[in-house]
């Protein structure tokens, strides 16, 4: 049963019709589906212009309210940018549609038929900050999935929400689907959030992205189930056998690829025994791309230009070109240092060492572990899964990046002729 | 990173025993966890004595403190209920163990190879009340599934649990594995109840079992993530076209079969166009054993020996041998019902009409949904899955019966040759 406490006026309104176009939703065609995503796809190309203009809005305030650098590259939308979003979305159309997948099926003795089929959830909210994409990536994927989706974007985003959420929903009504589907409630400002947050029985499940602060903020304060997704404090480990070139090239690409993002590393471990062999070249690559080393004493022995690492930043996620480095005694320690600090995000360990390169992808209990790839590519588009709904970080449900299955449940259908239980 | 208010001094302390032993047993063998399993079921059957006279303590208590029928009869453990028990964990042994299951896997373009492996959650956390055979089955699911376990089974059981817990920790033992694997925190009392359900960090997801009270408080409560277990408003659906035979059989077995388990139906809705038909025998049937029956006017007008039903009775799980009937004019009409009042466990719909059949399974937001059989069957031993760790009814994670494959979660390996992203 809906239970909201101090709702705004309006809100559950909004929030029953998204309920009730995700019925309609639920048996669409994946047809239909597709086609209100060429609709969204085209509709990104068409107003390129306007989207581009509202985010300039959202830009300058955003710059005269000092966001940092980090905050306005992740709120920036320019024509590469909405161009890659319609790419997204078209890629969406060439997904399997996850809705009506059996997952198990069998007949019990008695000739009972059991099957799980996965179906969509209803309504799914999202609570994000400063990042429009977040906007089309969620309501594309909560669409091809069957779920409505309610979107709370941010202050920060206003405008550029508001005018990629018109076009979604105008997209919808072309082909014919409800464009109470897509709703955003931004417009109800923080009581928006907090009633969504409060939506039991209304939203089926609550999506956070953002700072580490929103997410704790929504994993504590919802009574809707949460799939939290992640503040990246991600982690290298060189381990004394890795292969230099590897080092060199896989620590750059993961800091410096696009620095403002979760999968990006921010520690890199190195073991004692490669300490001298490794870190010159490594640092040095770093430092020519702008990268700030912190640094621990025994790596400021072998490379003196890394300022001193400070005990908060074993456990920072930057989100720029910062990166602190430390020197360990063994794998062990490596893992053990891992698990103290890591948000259970992504970790990498560069090795030729197979016992090492299995103790690490065993004992290190993070979503997506690695062995000699840059921690960029834990993401749904890199997986193959098309844009992405988040990376969650915790256990339930999904873990990793999210694609179309995640924003699915199940439900089981029993076929019988009569039988009772005996 | 472990956050718990005011936990109750050596709680903490209890559940690092336990997530260092679920380490452990994160990476035991099948055939150890099964060596562990035939322990428990062996000690179970040399115990039973001990373990029915502690019973009947909790038993006497419960009579004193004026526990109603329902609940004594899921308190009760008697020599075959413990028999059912060891054979229930015997079963297990037999299922396939899901950690390590490759659930998906493919090759990236460039040659990066991913696989999401199944792995154990690590810690376990179960709430419920009076119901000691939840002790064995919870323990012993996640005693295969690789997980620690931690229980507060309420005091009503605490002698009964007591006595189960410390022979699966001597089973543990008495092959090798920790025996904080498996712990009870009952004589913490309620803060041990409420540091449970703080304990993010500590516990990576909790299970509350019981009456919808204890659930509630635990999903509004609980800041770990929740896999919540169900009350169940049962319903049937009498369509048109329904066989009489199937009608009674089917009702009779729903209701009586064992009155005191969620998957037993409350609410019996009759086509109008049957109701002359099917009601009669339905409602004798099931007076014949005892059946007390709330209904609506419209029934009473054709089966004069019903009460008069409240409006509470069409929400409420009896738990007893009472039933609630009313009169619907149309399939609609009885899903309409359904999506206000169930707790969306079992629905079943007794129909020879494909199209209703179809639209009852498709519309109706239940865990389980059903044609021409028992909702009794929906449960997890019936559906082949062994002992059942409960029967969620929330969507995220897992739904409807749950086995050991919804005691785990997954983890991505990424394996490279160096590769980085572009």
């Amino acid at each position: 049963m809906p239970t909201t406490d101090a709702a705004p006026p309006g809100f559950d309104e909004r929030l029953e019709a998204a309920r009730a176009a995700g019925v309609i939703l639920a048996t669409a065609t994946t047809q239909q589906k597709n086609d209100a995503l060429s609709a969204i796809a085209a509709a990104l190309r068409a107003s390129v212009a306007e989207i581009v203009t509202a985010n300039g809005i959202d830009l300058d305030n955003g710059r005269a309210g000092g966001l940092s650098d980090g905050l306005l590259d992740r709120l920036r939308l320019d024509h590469a940018r909405v161009e890659s979003l319609a790419v997204a979305v078209e890629q969406i159309v060439g997904l399997a549609d996850p809705v009506g997948e059996v997952a198990r099926g069998s007949s019990l003795p008695n000739g009972v038929r059991i099957a799980q089929v996965r179906v969509p959830f209803g309504v799914v909210g999202a609570i994000y900050e400063a990042r429009p994409n977040v906007t089309v990536d969620i309501a594309s994927l909560a669409l091809k999935s069957g779920n409505a989706s309610v979107l709370r974007g941010g202050s920060a985003a206003e405008n550029s929400n508001r005018a990629l959420v018109g076009l979604i929903q105008g997209a919808l009504a072309s082909v014919g689907l409800p464009s109470d589907a897509v709703q955003t409630v931004d417009d109800f400002g923080r009581d928006g959030a907090n009633a969504l947050m409060r939506a039991r029985g209304l939203v089926d499940v609550l999506i956070p992205r953002g700072s580490a602060q929103l997410i704790n903020a929504v994993v504590t304060e919802s009574t809707v189930p949460v799939i939290e997704t992640g503040a990246g404090v991600v982690h290298i480990f060189l381990d004394a056998s890795a292969t230099t070139e590897w080092a060199v090239e896989i620590v750059h690409n993961a800091k410096t690829q696009r620095p403002s993002v979760c999968n990006t590393v921010e520690t890199v471990l190195v073991h004692a025994g490669a300490a001298e062999r490794l870190l010159p070249p490594v640092l040095d690559r770093l430092a020519a791309s702008g990268v700030t080393v912190h640094a621990d004493d025994r790596t400021r022995a072998v490379w003196p230009d890394a300022v001193a690492a400070t005990a908060e930043d074993w456990g920072t996620e930057y989100m720029s070109l910062d990166v602190t480095v430390g020197v360990v005694d063994s794998v062990d320690e490596a893992i053990a240092h891992i698990r103290r600090y890591s948000t259970r995000h992504t970790e990498s360990i560069i090795t030729n060492d197979l016992r090492n390169a299995e103790r690490f992808l065993n004992e290190v209990d993070s979503a997506t572990v690695m062995v000699n790839a840059s921690t960029r590519f834990s993401d749904g588009g890199e997986f193959g899964f098309g844009a992405e709904v988040g990376i969650s970080t915790q256990k339930l449900h999904a873990r990793g990046p999210m694609g179309l299955p995640e924003l699915t449940s199940t439900k089981w259908i029993v076929r019988g002729d009569g039988q009772v239980r005996i």
